[in-house]
């Protein structure tokens, strides 16, 4: 008897060791200023207290499912395998798009609709599974009488659920192909002594311009310090900007208001001007409509 | 003996399964530039580093308490029973304001200065019990010698001493009678063919003007999709806006820039400009001062 | 063998009571729009995913190292002994600035570059004990292949290292001597009937100016409610501004638009306009190149 009793203390003990690591990581175009991203959190919170619930941003322009996109392949590889992401860009709710959970190659799951914005992390991480969220079984109680917030009453719920035990993967629903809605935009290549890529984000607080394009094809067209790169850039494939930019360590290398080439904190060729936002200067935006072409002069 | 042991070990354990959930939600008009938000938490993990603590937001317009007590209104009842509130919006402090504990009917509960924040919740959800927080007791120790900042040192001290289980909710303070001081509105009413309301929130990003009349009363006036709705806007009993606005499934129903009828995503019927923003181009704002009359044509 | 059981049992469940508290706190100029602050806590979560993070402010003006260490100054001291701080203000990234962790004599835990981030932390809470990050054992596992992002791989991942327990505060590395960087500035004295000292901060939301002369100065001088004080605001030592200011006790005690003396939330001198924004409309700022000098007339 007492054995028994120490057998279910040890259990419940170790239990706690080897548990999923109960960590929800919320992120939305919601911004902070009203109720919902707590809603989503209390809902969670309801399914077990005992998760540990974290932003990513709320911050997402509008509606922007790549920058969405942009900013979990930016993040999601940095928190332990079996955190599970909530992401919510959503334009199309109410439409067909599928509501799904990915689980990446390296243990991470997310939730979201998929609308693109599992574009960057499939290519990324990989797609271990993926399975659509059957609404039936995994959909706050109540939550059908009226309007269904899905971030809240889908979303928000089913990554409590899993990330608290409640259900296995499985129960999320049924597997699907492994494949995703993407975004289509000009991935990163060398071709014919050429660089193509798309900008995939702004550095928002100088108006830099970052690209896709990796370190190792700057490298592979033998780029070196001093070199200087013509760049183009296009809207939709129409031209917006024509210039050269000398392959500098330092912003201080050209003169005032000049562009210039660098790596940026990510190892990925960007687009700067020299105490100036390139970005407002010549009317550059980022995401899969902004792509560039690179050569050395 | 050993039986004794394995009681306390299992009283121990099973405790930690039935102790309050150890959850605090905190919200004010602080913003998150400064310290004040985090000195609150601290406070709060000084009582218990066992607690979870969580925002609501931090971004209610500085003194609104209108919006205060919608936010409450908005969020609260997703939380699970157990839950502690913190609402600091507080002009009147250093005045006669009490500040309570209010238990919702639902169990959760929120700690605040008594000065309107609880007007919709109390509608809402209920009181099932208020207490005033006896600050000779629920203060921390040391912040008596100096200027009190009410959020950390006795709201935010009271919240973290609750949620963890320090005190009972009867330990607060002195039982008061079941009513909370009330900022007047226009509450929604059907009356002689004609909805009346208030408008309680703007959906910011848009200039949607939300009001208090949920779909319950529409359908009492029995209105339907094509139906053209009279509205007139006043501010303080004055009149700011009077127009025709189609009840719509969708905003393009209309043309561009003119008034639309709606319910939103809480069910609760809605005026918006398609492509514009109603409170930019008819300087409409929102709180208990803004009533709205709505008839059918 | 049972009574063993029980032992382990026992200290387990002790230990748990008895560990560190595991609550780690970040600060930076990242604001929140992008994943940086995410990545962060993922390393952190990472190393441990019972750590509580919880965060100061990402609000910091970027790269400016004395508002980051007077939040932490704001601050600190409300956290209980044990917590783990990060601040990553840091526009040397990648230049001599030593890594390192400032353990306060109330016992909590600052990591952070030695740029003068510690500046008023060192002088309010004093220095225990302070040691250099010793990257070579204190560094997150891969990062060392390219870029380092500080704020991630050295000081997040230190910081939950020590927070929950995986290396003790010795284990980071080589004491240091107990001094830190130093911002110069003007501290709080009273001279010769004249009091100086420095505008530490901005009141933001309505620009008034907080020093850093505490109540027991004023006291000293002899200063009551009524007293005309004469102030002169310097900056880098060239006059910026120079009036009279009446010490008052509530705003209306002067015209609209006139400036007046009063004693802040934090028991230190500050000057405001009644209505109006003292720094906008006379061109204040706050921080180290700021000094005010103060007399009775």
């Amino acid at each position: 008897m007492i054995k028994k009793l120490l057998t279910i203390l040890l259990i419940s003990i170790t239990g706690l060791s080897y548990a999923q690591n109960k960590i929800v990581v919320f992120q939305s175009d919601f911004g902070v200023k009203d109720g919902a991203v707590s809603a989503m959190k209390g809902v969670a919170t309801g399914v077990s207290a005992d998760l540990k619930l974290y932003d990513l941003t709320h911050e997402i322009p509008a509606y922007n499912i790549w920058e969405a996109s942009y900013r979990l392949y930016q993040t999601v590889n940095y928190w332990p395998a079996g955190t599970v992401f909530v992401s919510v860009v959503d334009p199309g709710v109410g439409t067909a798009r599928k509501s799904v959970v990915l689980k990446t190659r390296t243990g991470q799951y997310i939730v979201t609709p998929d609308n693109g914005t599992l574009t960057l992390i499939a290519e990324s991480l990989g797609i271990a599974e993926i399975r659509q969220i059957d609404e039936s079984r995994n959909r706050r109680k109540g939550s059908e009488k009226s309007y269904t917030f899905h971030g809240r009453d889908v979303y928000a719920y089913t990554a409590a659920r899993l990330a608290a035990g409640v259900i296995t993967y499985e129960q999320v629903g049924p597997e699907l192909p492994k494949q995703v809605v993407k975004i289509p935009y000009q991935k990163a290549i060398l071709e014919g002594g050429t660089l193509k890529g798309t900008i995939d984000i702004l550095d928002i607080q100088y108006g830099n311009l970052w690209t896709n394009i990796g370190d190792d094809l700057v490298k592979q067209l033998n780029v070196k310090v001093g070199d200087t790169l013509h760049l183009v850039i296009y809207q939709n494939g129409e031209k917006k900007f024509e210039g050269d930019a000398p392959y500098s360590d330092t912003f201080g290398e050209v003169a005032k208001g000049k562009p210039l080439a660098y790596m940026n904190s990510l190892m990925q060729l960007s687009f700067a001007l020299n105490q100036g936002s390139f970005a407002d200067i010549y009317k550059i935006g980022s995401g899969s409509d902004w792509s560039v072409v690179v050569s050395k002069k």
